[in-house]
């Protein structure tokens, strides 16, 4: 019985990869000064329904519980996020800046860089409907790129905006209620033959090949200036002009991050979710290779939607398996940490009730120690040292503890009761302090 | 639209203490060299029919798939990690000592101590059929407990033995295929009537009145010397004898430990899955209130019954409600740490882009910072530094870096090429490293 098709088993090796990957993220989260929330895992399935987005609904783990019940496993956070907040906003301090390391469920077609079950970091400002908040979440989202060693020749952000999107398409003749449709047609024009593009807009009753001149020309703007002379010489886009006002702000605040490498303004991303609102973007490989690493926007609408107040807010999500292939590719996953740092041998059987204390007296502190369950010879034992990547094999023996260091063979004698002090000036850490530590830690 | 019975939201506040249970968990198996491994959430039906016990089953989420796969939300981790170990096991060293911290869900009523989505922790041991693996697993919840700042005075573990309860019943003359329902009866036996547990027994064809009566003889045994008095005057479970050294043992290791305050021989428990074969264990408040804060026991044929080979294996789980509960009831609870250590005002708006490149610098280095996402007055900004908990708030202003100690009033001009040794001075940690640190990092 194997698992499910999408579904993953971490062994050691993999899952050490996985925590070294939630670890940077919760880091960086942190650095940022965002806060750390969890939603339910299952959710009423009406949480997704129209709020999403089609794409989304049709991937759902949804069934019905033994209470009869409709519901689905999370496909995503921001749903669950904007309730979460719209139902306490009154009491919470603005700006709301939230992150979290999840897990989240979608039943697509297993293939590279897309499972049935995958991790991501999602990471939220609301309350704050200014382009500061946009620019913090961009910064946040390369400085955690940076922190797993990716650099701007290997991965960028391309960045958009649905409220030119919005605004140009209605000022085409797009009705109201067609614009998510076509802002989906948009989102998938890279991968379609324009002939396929224009049958789906008249599919619409819109005037297909005109308005994909018009689409495929503000998706080839490259630079605010592009922008900015797109809107001068279409004046019946005046309402637009002040968008470019936030525009500038957004690229001053990044620049002064020096983070302006890592950008790349393209009007080709629209994104999928159908309740993006603002400045929307998509981080790459600067390659090409591979799905988005990243992806989010503004949703100023949701937190309403969902029954809260009217509450500005943005955020995004990065998901953990195109990442990884990303690292994996560029060389950055980090080395494996040993299964243990000390190794506690002894030379004879009677002797296991002093290693016992002493083992137990070390990770009392905090130090990763392997000994043996059942008796065995020295020369197993040290094997074993060697095999969890101990660098310190200490030796029980009736003419005391003997300490060798595995790395360059160097052996010496220790009292037991300088044990800890022995290894801290070794090296190891001990990160659950000192007995005296932890007795004040008691309550 | 609230959450599903039984799931919960977790705020920042509750999140940061979740957290918080999660650190101390793996911290404290890392120091047992215990490595960590996931499992997927969702699993085939099957891996729980007949595995975890009937219990088990009429609580699962179970719902089929858009692709007719009967699955489950996994109730428990151990039938997965014995898949996971048997389908790998020729190439495993060992003895495997897993861990792994994550969300179950049991479709159940939920009350004080019982939600339907609950996180464990989870650490078995396998490869290794002696008792020096149950003295590890116990000495490792233990410590947890320990870690968490809860003694002996609090907190025990009731230890007992399935070993012992399969041969005295059979040797009472309980068929093999009934062994599980009476122990089922006995697992609820101290929360039932006397007259009850008759009428149940008698259910299943057995001498109900008779059986009863040695059942709560062997569940009232409370030491070795009780257990070995029993064997010796029941000379029909002669193959127990040998068992007794096992026990020895058992006892032996863990007063090397120093443990033996924590343990509490009770024979009363039995474990209510199906799959237990050895020592098993419960902790409980010492004063009995509350629900089990972990169980865990011996599971020597589970992983031969999943399709693996014969391979011995040991383990324990402990959830996060029952023991956050208790963490509370004894003052455990650890203190909220600030969302952030640093915060950076400006005493004008145009000095915004100084202090956006400053606070990026600041949170490449890992410290915890924020500033202000919009205009705001240098009061307001102050008072924000305050609410976040900050240590420093460094002030931008025409004439330099103003750094203010938020817990004293005391300031002084710092220049900015130093702030970051500065701050390291003052106590904070930068656990990104310094930007030297994080190029070396740079693939």
């Amino acid at each position: 019985m194997g698992t499910l098709p999408g579904f993953r088993q971490f062994f050691p090796q993999e899952c050490a990869l996985r925590d070294n990957i939630f670890d940077t993220w919760r880091r960086t989260a942190k650095a940022f000064a965002f806060q750390p929330y969890e939603a339910p895992t299952l959710e009423p399935l009406e949480l997704y329904i129209e709020k999403s987005g089609q794409e989304v609904v049709d991937q759902l783990f949804c069934f019905q519980d033994k209470g009869g019940r409709a519901i689905a496993l999370r496909p995503e956070l921001t749903p669950s996020l904007a309730a979460m907040v719209g139902a306490k906003a009154a009491a919470l301090k603005r700006p709301i800046k939230w992150f979290n390391v999840g897990e989240c469920y979608r039943y697509e077609r297993p293939q590279k860089g897309r499972l049935r079950a995958f991790y991501q970091f999602n990471a939220d400002i609301l309350g704050e409907a200014g382009p500061g908040a946009d620019a913090e979440l961009i910064a946040l989202m390369i400085t955690t790129f940076q922190n797993f060693g990716l650099t701007e020749q290997q991965v960028h952000i391309r960045l958009s905006d649905r409220t030119l999107w919005l605004q140009a398409l209605s000022s085409w003749g797009v009705p109201q209620e067609q614009l998510f449709a076509v802002l989906n047609i948009i989102d998938k024009r890279e991968r379609e033959a324009a002939q396929q593009v224009i049958a789906k807009l008249e599919a619409l009753h819109l005037e297909g090949e005109k308005l994909l001149q018009a689409i495929d020309h503000l998706s080839s703007l490259r630079s605010l200036q592009a922008i900015e002379a797109f809107l001068n010489t279409n004046k019946h886009h005046e309402p637009l002009i002040s968008r470019l006002e936030d525009w500038k702000v957004l690229m001053a605040q990044l620049e002064a991050m020096e983070l302006l490498p890592f950008i790349t303004i393209d009007l080709g991303i629209v994104r999928g979710l159908a309740y993006y609102t603002g400045f929307v973007y998509e981080a790459f490989e600067r390659s090409g290779q591979g799905r988005a690493l990243a992806g989010g926007g503004r949703y100023d609408t949701l937190v309403e939607k969902l029954g809260g107040p009217q509450l500005p807010a943005a955020g995004f999500a990065m998901g953990d398996v195109t990442l990884q292939d990303c690292l994996q590719a560029h060389n950055c996953l980090p080395a494996q940490a040993p299964q243990a740092a000390v190794f506690i041998a002894i030379t004879e059987e009677s002797l296991r009730p002093q290693a016992l204390r002493l083992t137990q007296q070390l990770r009392r502190h905090g130090l990763q120690v392997q000994g043996t369950l059942k008796p065995t010879s020295l020369n197993k034992q040290l094997e074993q040292a060697q095999h969890v990547g101990a660098h310190h094999a200490l030796t029980v023996s009736p003419e005391g503890l003997v300490a060798k260091d595995l790395r360059n063979g160097h052996s010496e004698v220790v009292k037991e009761d300088v044990v800890v002090e022995w290894l801290r000036a070794k090296g190891h850490s001990c990160p659950l302090g000192s007995p005296f530590d932890s007795d004040l830690l008691k309550c």
